[in-house]
């Protein structure tokens, strides 16, 4: 079975109080604290030999990756990070690899303004090399400012921020930015019906955008942001972009454009169609996540 | 580089902000949300062949085990638990062994009302077997009534919740019930000036109330509440009993043990010194922690 298929099952079996304003399923849980805010929370891992080659990556950057990539979760629903807990599992005598990932972890922290609050530290069995990490982060967000996957409206303006492709080779999957202040001006600024991170790749995000949205993701193949040292194959199936994807009224896009004063690149990339629901297609109607799976490259 | 060794060495430069009340080094983190409650966060994991052996032990067990010691650390600050976020690597093809797992972490959410909101999935390296398991367990304590490590005072007596000792051999590490009515009941009744859960045992986590509390903990071995099947060594040495461990004004004691309606023993078992600070002794002064460290048994 796997993740997906579990998920399925064991998903419509948890049961969810009346706290929980947004249960699993979006970027980040958000928890209804009984005042007007949201407590965002997320959790995340890194596992040494699945997500990163223990003997090419130097530990800074991990540590530093497991909480960028958490802290992408937050960007994508608008909100603020404020705090992690770490939980580490290593059988590693090699202390210098050891306080070099928490430097990373800290560094990157401080640079987010982000407080380590609290952490467990296990060995792994006996004989077992590497580590395995997760990182739970929590934030807040006003409850009328919330972006969820679901809520894009037909007629919507697709944009994404920066480049898409080619992350892992590249080594941006470690180096790469979370857009946090992208995302909170998006928020506050209330231009977004919709919004998500690509961390598992365009095609498979924007599809669970549409699916939570119950309406198609409209791309226009030709103005996706390719980087360049990647194929338009690459930006639409490779994971770890961590850019964000989300959906703008048109009547807002134009104002967006205007006032977005980020170095990040904005660009428009499609629209909301109501047909097929829960697809991704082409202009033409054409389902490119088909397209894109049978290996066919534009 | 040991635990202890290496959160000495990280702790100190982990910049906390303002809006954490209490950082890392209690049961749990204690956040500001800016309302009068405080968050309470804390994270604990749970590995096969270290923590449990996956031959011996059921699933479903384990599960709940892995969110009932962290319902543990809550109970130690006195607060209601609400939510939890899973995170789970495992190459495990046996579909029935995740499922009893996550049933029983299911049940006993259901059981302690917490909601499970969030969690994520994930592959080991290849040809690693078992399951690493972390959660993290959310919940919310007034800030006036909040139980801490430190805070015991010279004169107080110490008590201690059930009985204690050969948890592991026994099998009452996975069978527990976190002590979170009685916890609450100790918060909202005001009788408590420090608190803390037995997870690594007694003399280690009685230490760890004085050193908190910069006063020592006297202890009377013989009223320390010893299960039946195990020695008064163990019940001083062995961990995961998950029992609470706290500090009562003398002028309160004798309150608490008429208003006290748990089936729950709740056993006197010393009192707090003001020397040596830092210490667990016996009512004639002597250093408990060296004696039974040096594998002394009374």
């Amino acid at each position: 079975m796997n993740e997906i298929k579990l998920l399925e099952k064991i998903l419509p079996d948890l049961k969810q109080d009346k706290n929980v304003f947004l249960g699993p399923g979006d970027d980040c849980a958000a928890l209804d604290l009984g005042t007007g805010d949201l407590l965002l929370a997320a959790v995340d891992q890194l596992i040494s030999s699945v997500h990163y080659d223990r003997s090419t990556t130097v530990p800074r950057v991990v540590g530093a990756k497991l909480l960028k990539r958490n802290l992408s979760d937050i960007a994508a629903m608008g909100g603020k990070a404020s705090w992690a807990l770490l939980a580490l599992a290593t059988n590693t005598a090699d202390d210098k690899y050891l306080l070099e990932f928490y430097d990373g972890l800290r560094e990157a922290a401080e640079k987010f303004d982000i407080s380590l609050c609290g952490g467990d530290f296990s060995s792994l069995p006996k004989g077992e090399t590497g580590e395995v990490a997760s990182l739970t982060i929590l934030g807040i967000v006003e409850r009328d400012l919330m972006c969820c996957r679901s809520g894009a409206q037909v007629g919507d303006i697709v944009f994404v921020t920066g480049a898409l492709g080619n992350s892992y080779e590249s080594g941006r999957h470690l180096t790469f930015e979370p857009r946090l202040a992208e995302g909170r001006f998006l928020a506050t600024g209330a231009y977004v019906n919709a919004m998500i991170d690509i961390s598992d790749g365009l095609l498979i995000d924007a599809q669970r955008l549409a699916k939570a949205s119950e309406a198609a993701v409209m791309l226009e193949l030709g103005h996706i942001p390719v980087n360049a040292d990647a194929t338009l194959k690459q930006a639409l199936g490779d994971g770890e972009d961590y850019e964000l994807l989300f959906c703008v009224p048109a009547d807002k896009a134009e104002i967006l454009r205007k006032e977005w004063a980020f170095e990040t690149a904005l660009t428009s990339i499609g629209e909301i169609r109501a047909n097929p629901p829960g697809e991704v297609t082409a202009p033409d109607g054409e389902d490119l996540s088909k397209r894109f799976k049978k290996g066919y490259e534009h």
